[in-house]
């Protein structure tokens, strides 16, 4: 089978890889997401990414079966579209996101949700094997889930898996959504940057923005925000411990509501922060979970920052397998 | 194909029904719960309820196709026990309730949880027949849920559906179960009339326990709180803007996660409130719905209560249709 390529779309970064068919990474590039212009710009950034995966991968695009692009914004599989994806430059309206890669780099390219994508990634490749049922929660810069029933990922009417905007408090925090007491507005890295500036004009004392600077940063990554923890920043820490708070009760609520076996913690903060916190969202999640006896495991995404890219290359459509499938049947 | 026979079993009264193949009601009776004794007292009660809708349907038990019984507390179908029903009296152990039963009444006995089997019926024969996905949300005494997914009801491990313990608020109010701010602690009737009582206590004005005593009642049953209700009694519209703030806020979630088509509100409140207090849950959800351009539609619950007599009716095998089945297959 030929090898696959996979792009993680977000809003700081593009993620490339090329895969071969066990899933094992052959090459990968990682390049900075245009801050300016449009579509048409993050389409070519995409592009370049791609072709320095392939490079890597002693390859070139067009001899991969496909590329698959996990994307933010409402995405059209079937059109090859991706719509008002916010957090990415002038890009309000629908774009043919597909057809301009597929033109570009001379392969088939395939589109799915960019948080779908890594938690299929997880059920096929990562964390999530052991299990017919679980919750990817991907703590980032917002909360995104991805639900995981009988080894399927469940969709809904489409968009199924908002678990960053189940509410934990009635008329709580104000979230970067809008609305109030969502759970992302309490875990959010985004959410977490704003309150830790209104605390600093507040004058509460913290490291979190010199490390910051020193790193050349401009926001609290991951990565600053973990440094800061291991230095035992006390703001770092009350930040960190209110948003596991209200993972601990938003999770136990899906759990509650679906019974699952496991949750699979990923996003650029539960990778960074690992097990040890992944451990802290399962001790909150049980005084709040129906039956405490038997709580879901939790653990760490495996695949780590590639989950996204992996997922998406898993997107291209595998000809071999469906072959000795048809074969078999 | 023979009749079957149905029994909702719940802390305060049993339903019993008879129903035809269509799911159709060919008699039913009520008796009250016993609130003293064991398994065995409430076993020969649900036996004399059983005898009577069949007497009701021109017939004996002994002639049903056989009997479903929906039960609170940790249901095992396979084994035909319940354990630890804690509404029920004497009830904390396991109890072979199907053998007990099929002894008494010379029938096959079928056991399901309550939830569920209410859930199933407006899924098969209620308001739930339209759609692929949707909520079953019981606002009773307590708040119970059933989750239909691709048209059936998804268990998880065995116990899915626990919306009520859902967190609405994180350190909110104590709720029946033990735990701190599950919708529950603030929408079920058992919560709402534990406030009610501190309330009065506090110098509350309220005409609630006057409605209550004058109906021979000795709890504030969803009738006594839909008289107040309607009278404008403050108290009784404070506790239920509130219930319906909480409704809001975990239906909404639940949603956020699932992305259902619809959502079914059903129970003793729920169905005694009607459609114009689904219209205001549906209005209370608005302002979390993190795709609020097509919320789902919110029902009442078709079968009323009788639904859950009904379905747990549907538990009974249904020979000649399923050997029709394998005829066609």
């Amino acid at each position: 089978m030929a090898l696959r390529g996979g792009i993680d779309l977000g809003g700081t970064k593009i993620q490339g890889v090329v895969v071969d068919a066990a899933g094992e990474v052959c090459g990968e590039s990682r390049h900075p997401t245009p801050t300016e212009g449009g579509p048409h710009d993050v389409a070519l950034a995409i592009a370049a990414a791609a072709r320095e995966a392939a490079e890597k991968a002693s390859t070139d695009t067009a001899s991969l079966a496909g590329i698959g692009v996990g994307s933010p914004g409402d995405v059209d599989a079937t059109a090859g579209t991706v719509t008002s994806a916010r957090n990415l430059p002038g890009w309000e309206g629908k774009f043919p996101l597909s057809v301009a890669l597929s033109d570009e780099l001379g392969t088939p390219v395939a589109l799915g949700n960019d948080v779908n994508v890594a938690t299929n990634a997880e059920l096929e490749l990562g964390a999530g094997r052991p299990y017919a049922s679980f919750l990817g929660v991907f703590w980032g810069t917002g909360v995104g889930g991805g639900v995981v029933l009988d080894r399927k990922i469940w969709l809904g009417r489409a968009s199924a898996g908002e678990i960053g905007h189940m509410v934990v408090k009635v008329d709580g925090a104000r979230c970067p959504c809008g609305r109030r007491g969502c759970m992302e507005a309490y875990a959010g890295r985004g959410a977490m940057e704003a309150r830790a500036r209104e605390q600093v004009e507040k004058g509460a004392e913290t490291d979190l923005f010199k490390i910051m600077e020193k790193r050349g940063r401009t926001r609290l990554t991951s990565g600053v925000i973990a440094r800061a923890l291991d230095k035992g920043d006390p703001l770092a820490t009350a930040l960190i411990d209110r948003a596991i708070k209200a993972l601990g009760a938003g999770i136990a609520s899906a759990i509650n509501l679906l019974d699952l076996e496991a949750v699979i913690i990923g996003g650029g903060l539960g990778t960074r922060l690992g097990q040890p916190y992944a451990d802290r969202i399962a001790a909150a999640m049980l005084p709040h979970l129906f039956f405490d006896d038997r709580p879901p495991e939790v653990r760490v995404a495996e695949l780590g920052d590639l989950g996204g890219a992996i997922g998406a290359a898993l997107l291209v459509e595998q000809p071999a397998r469906r072959r000795r499938a048809v074969a078999a049947g």
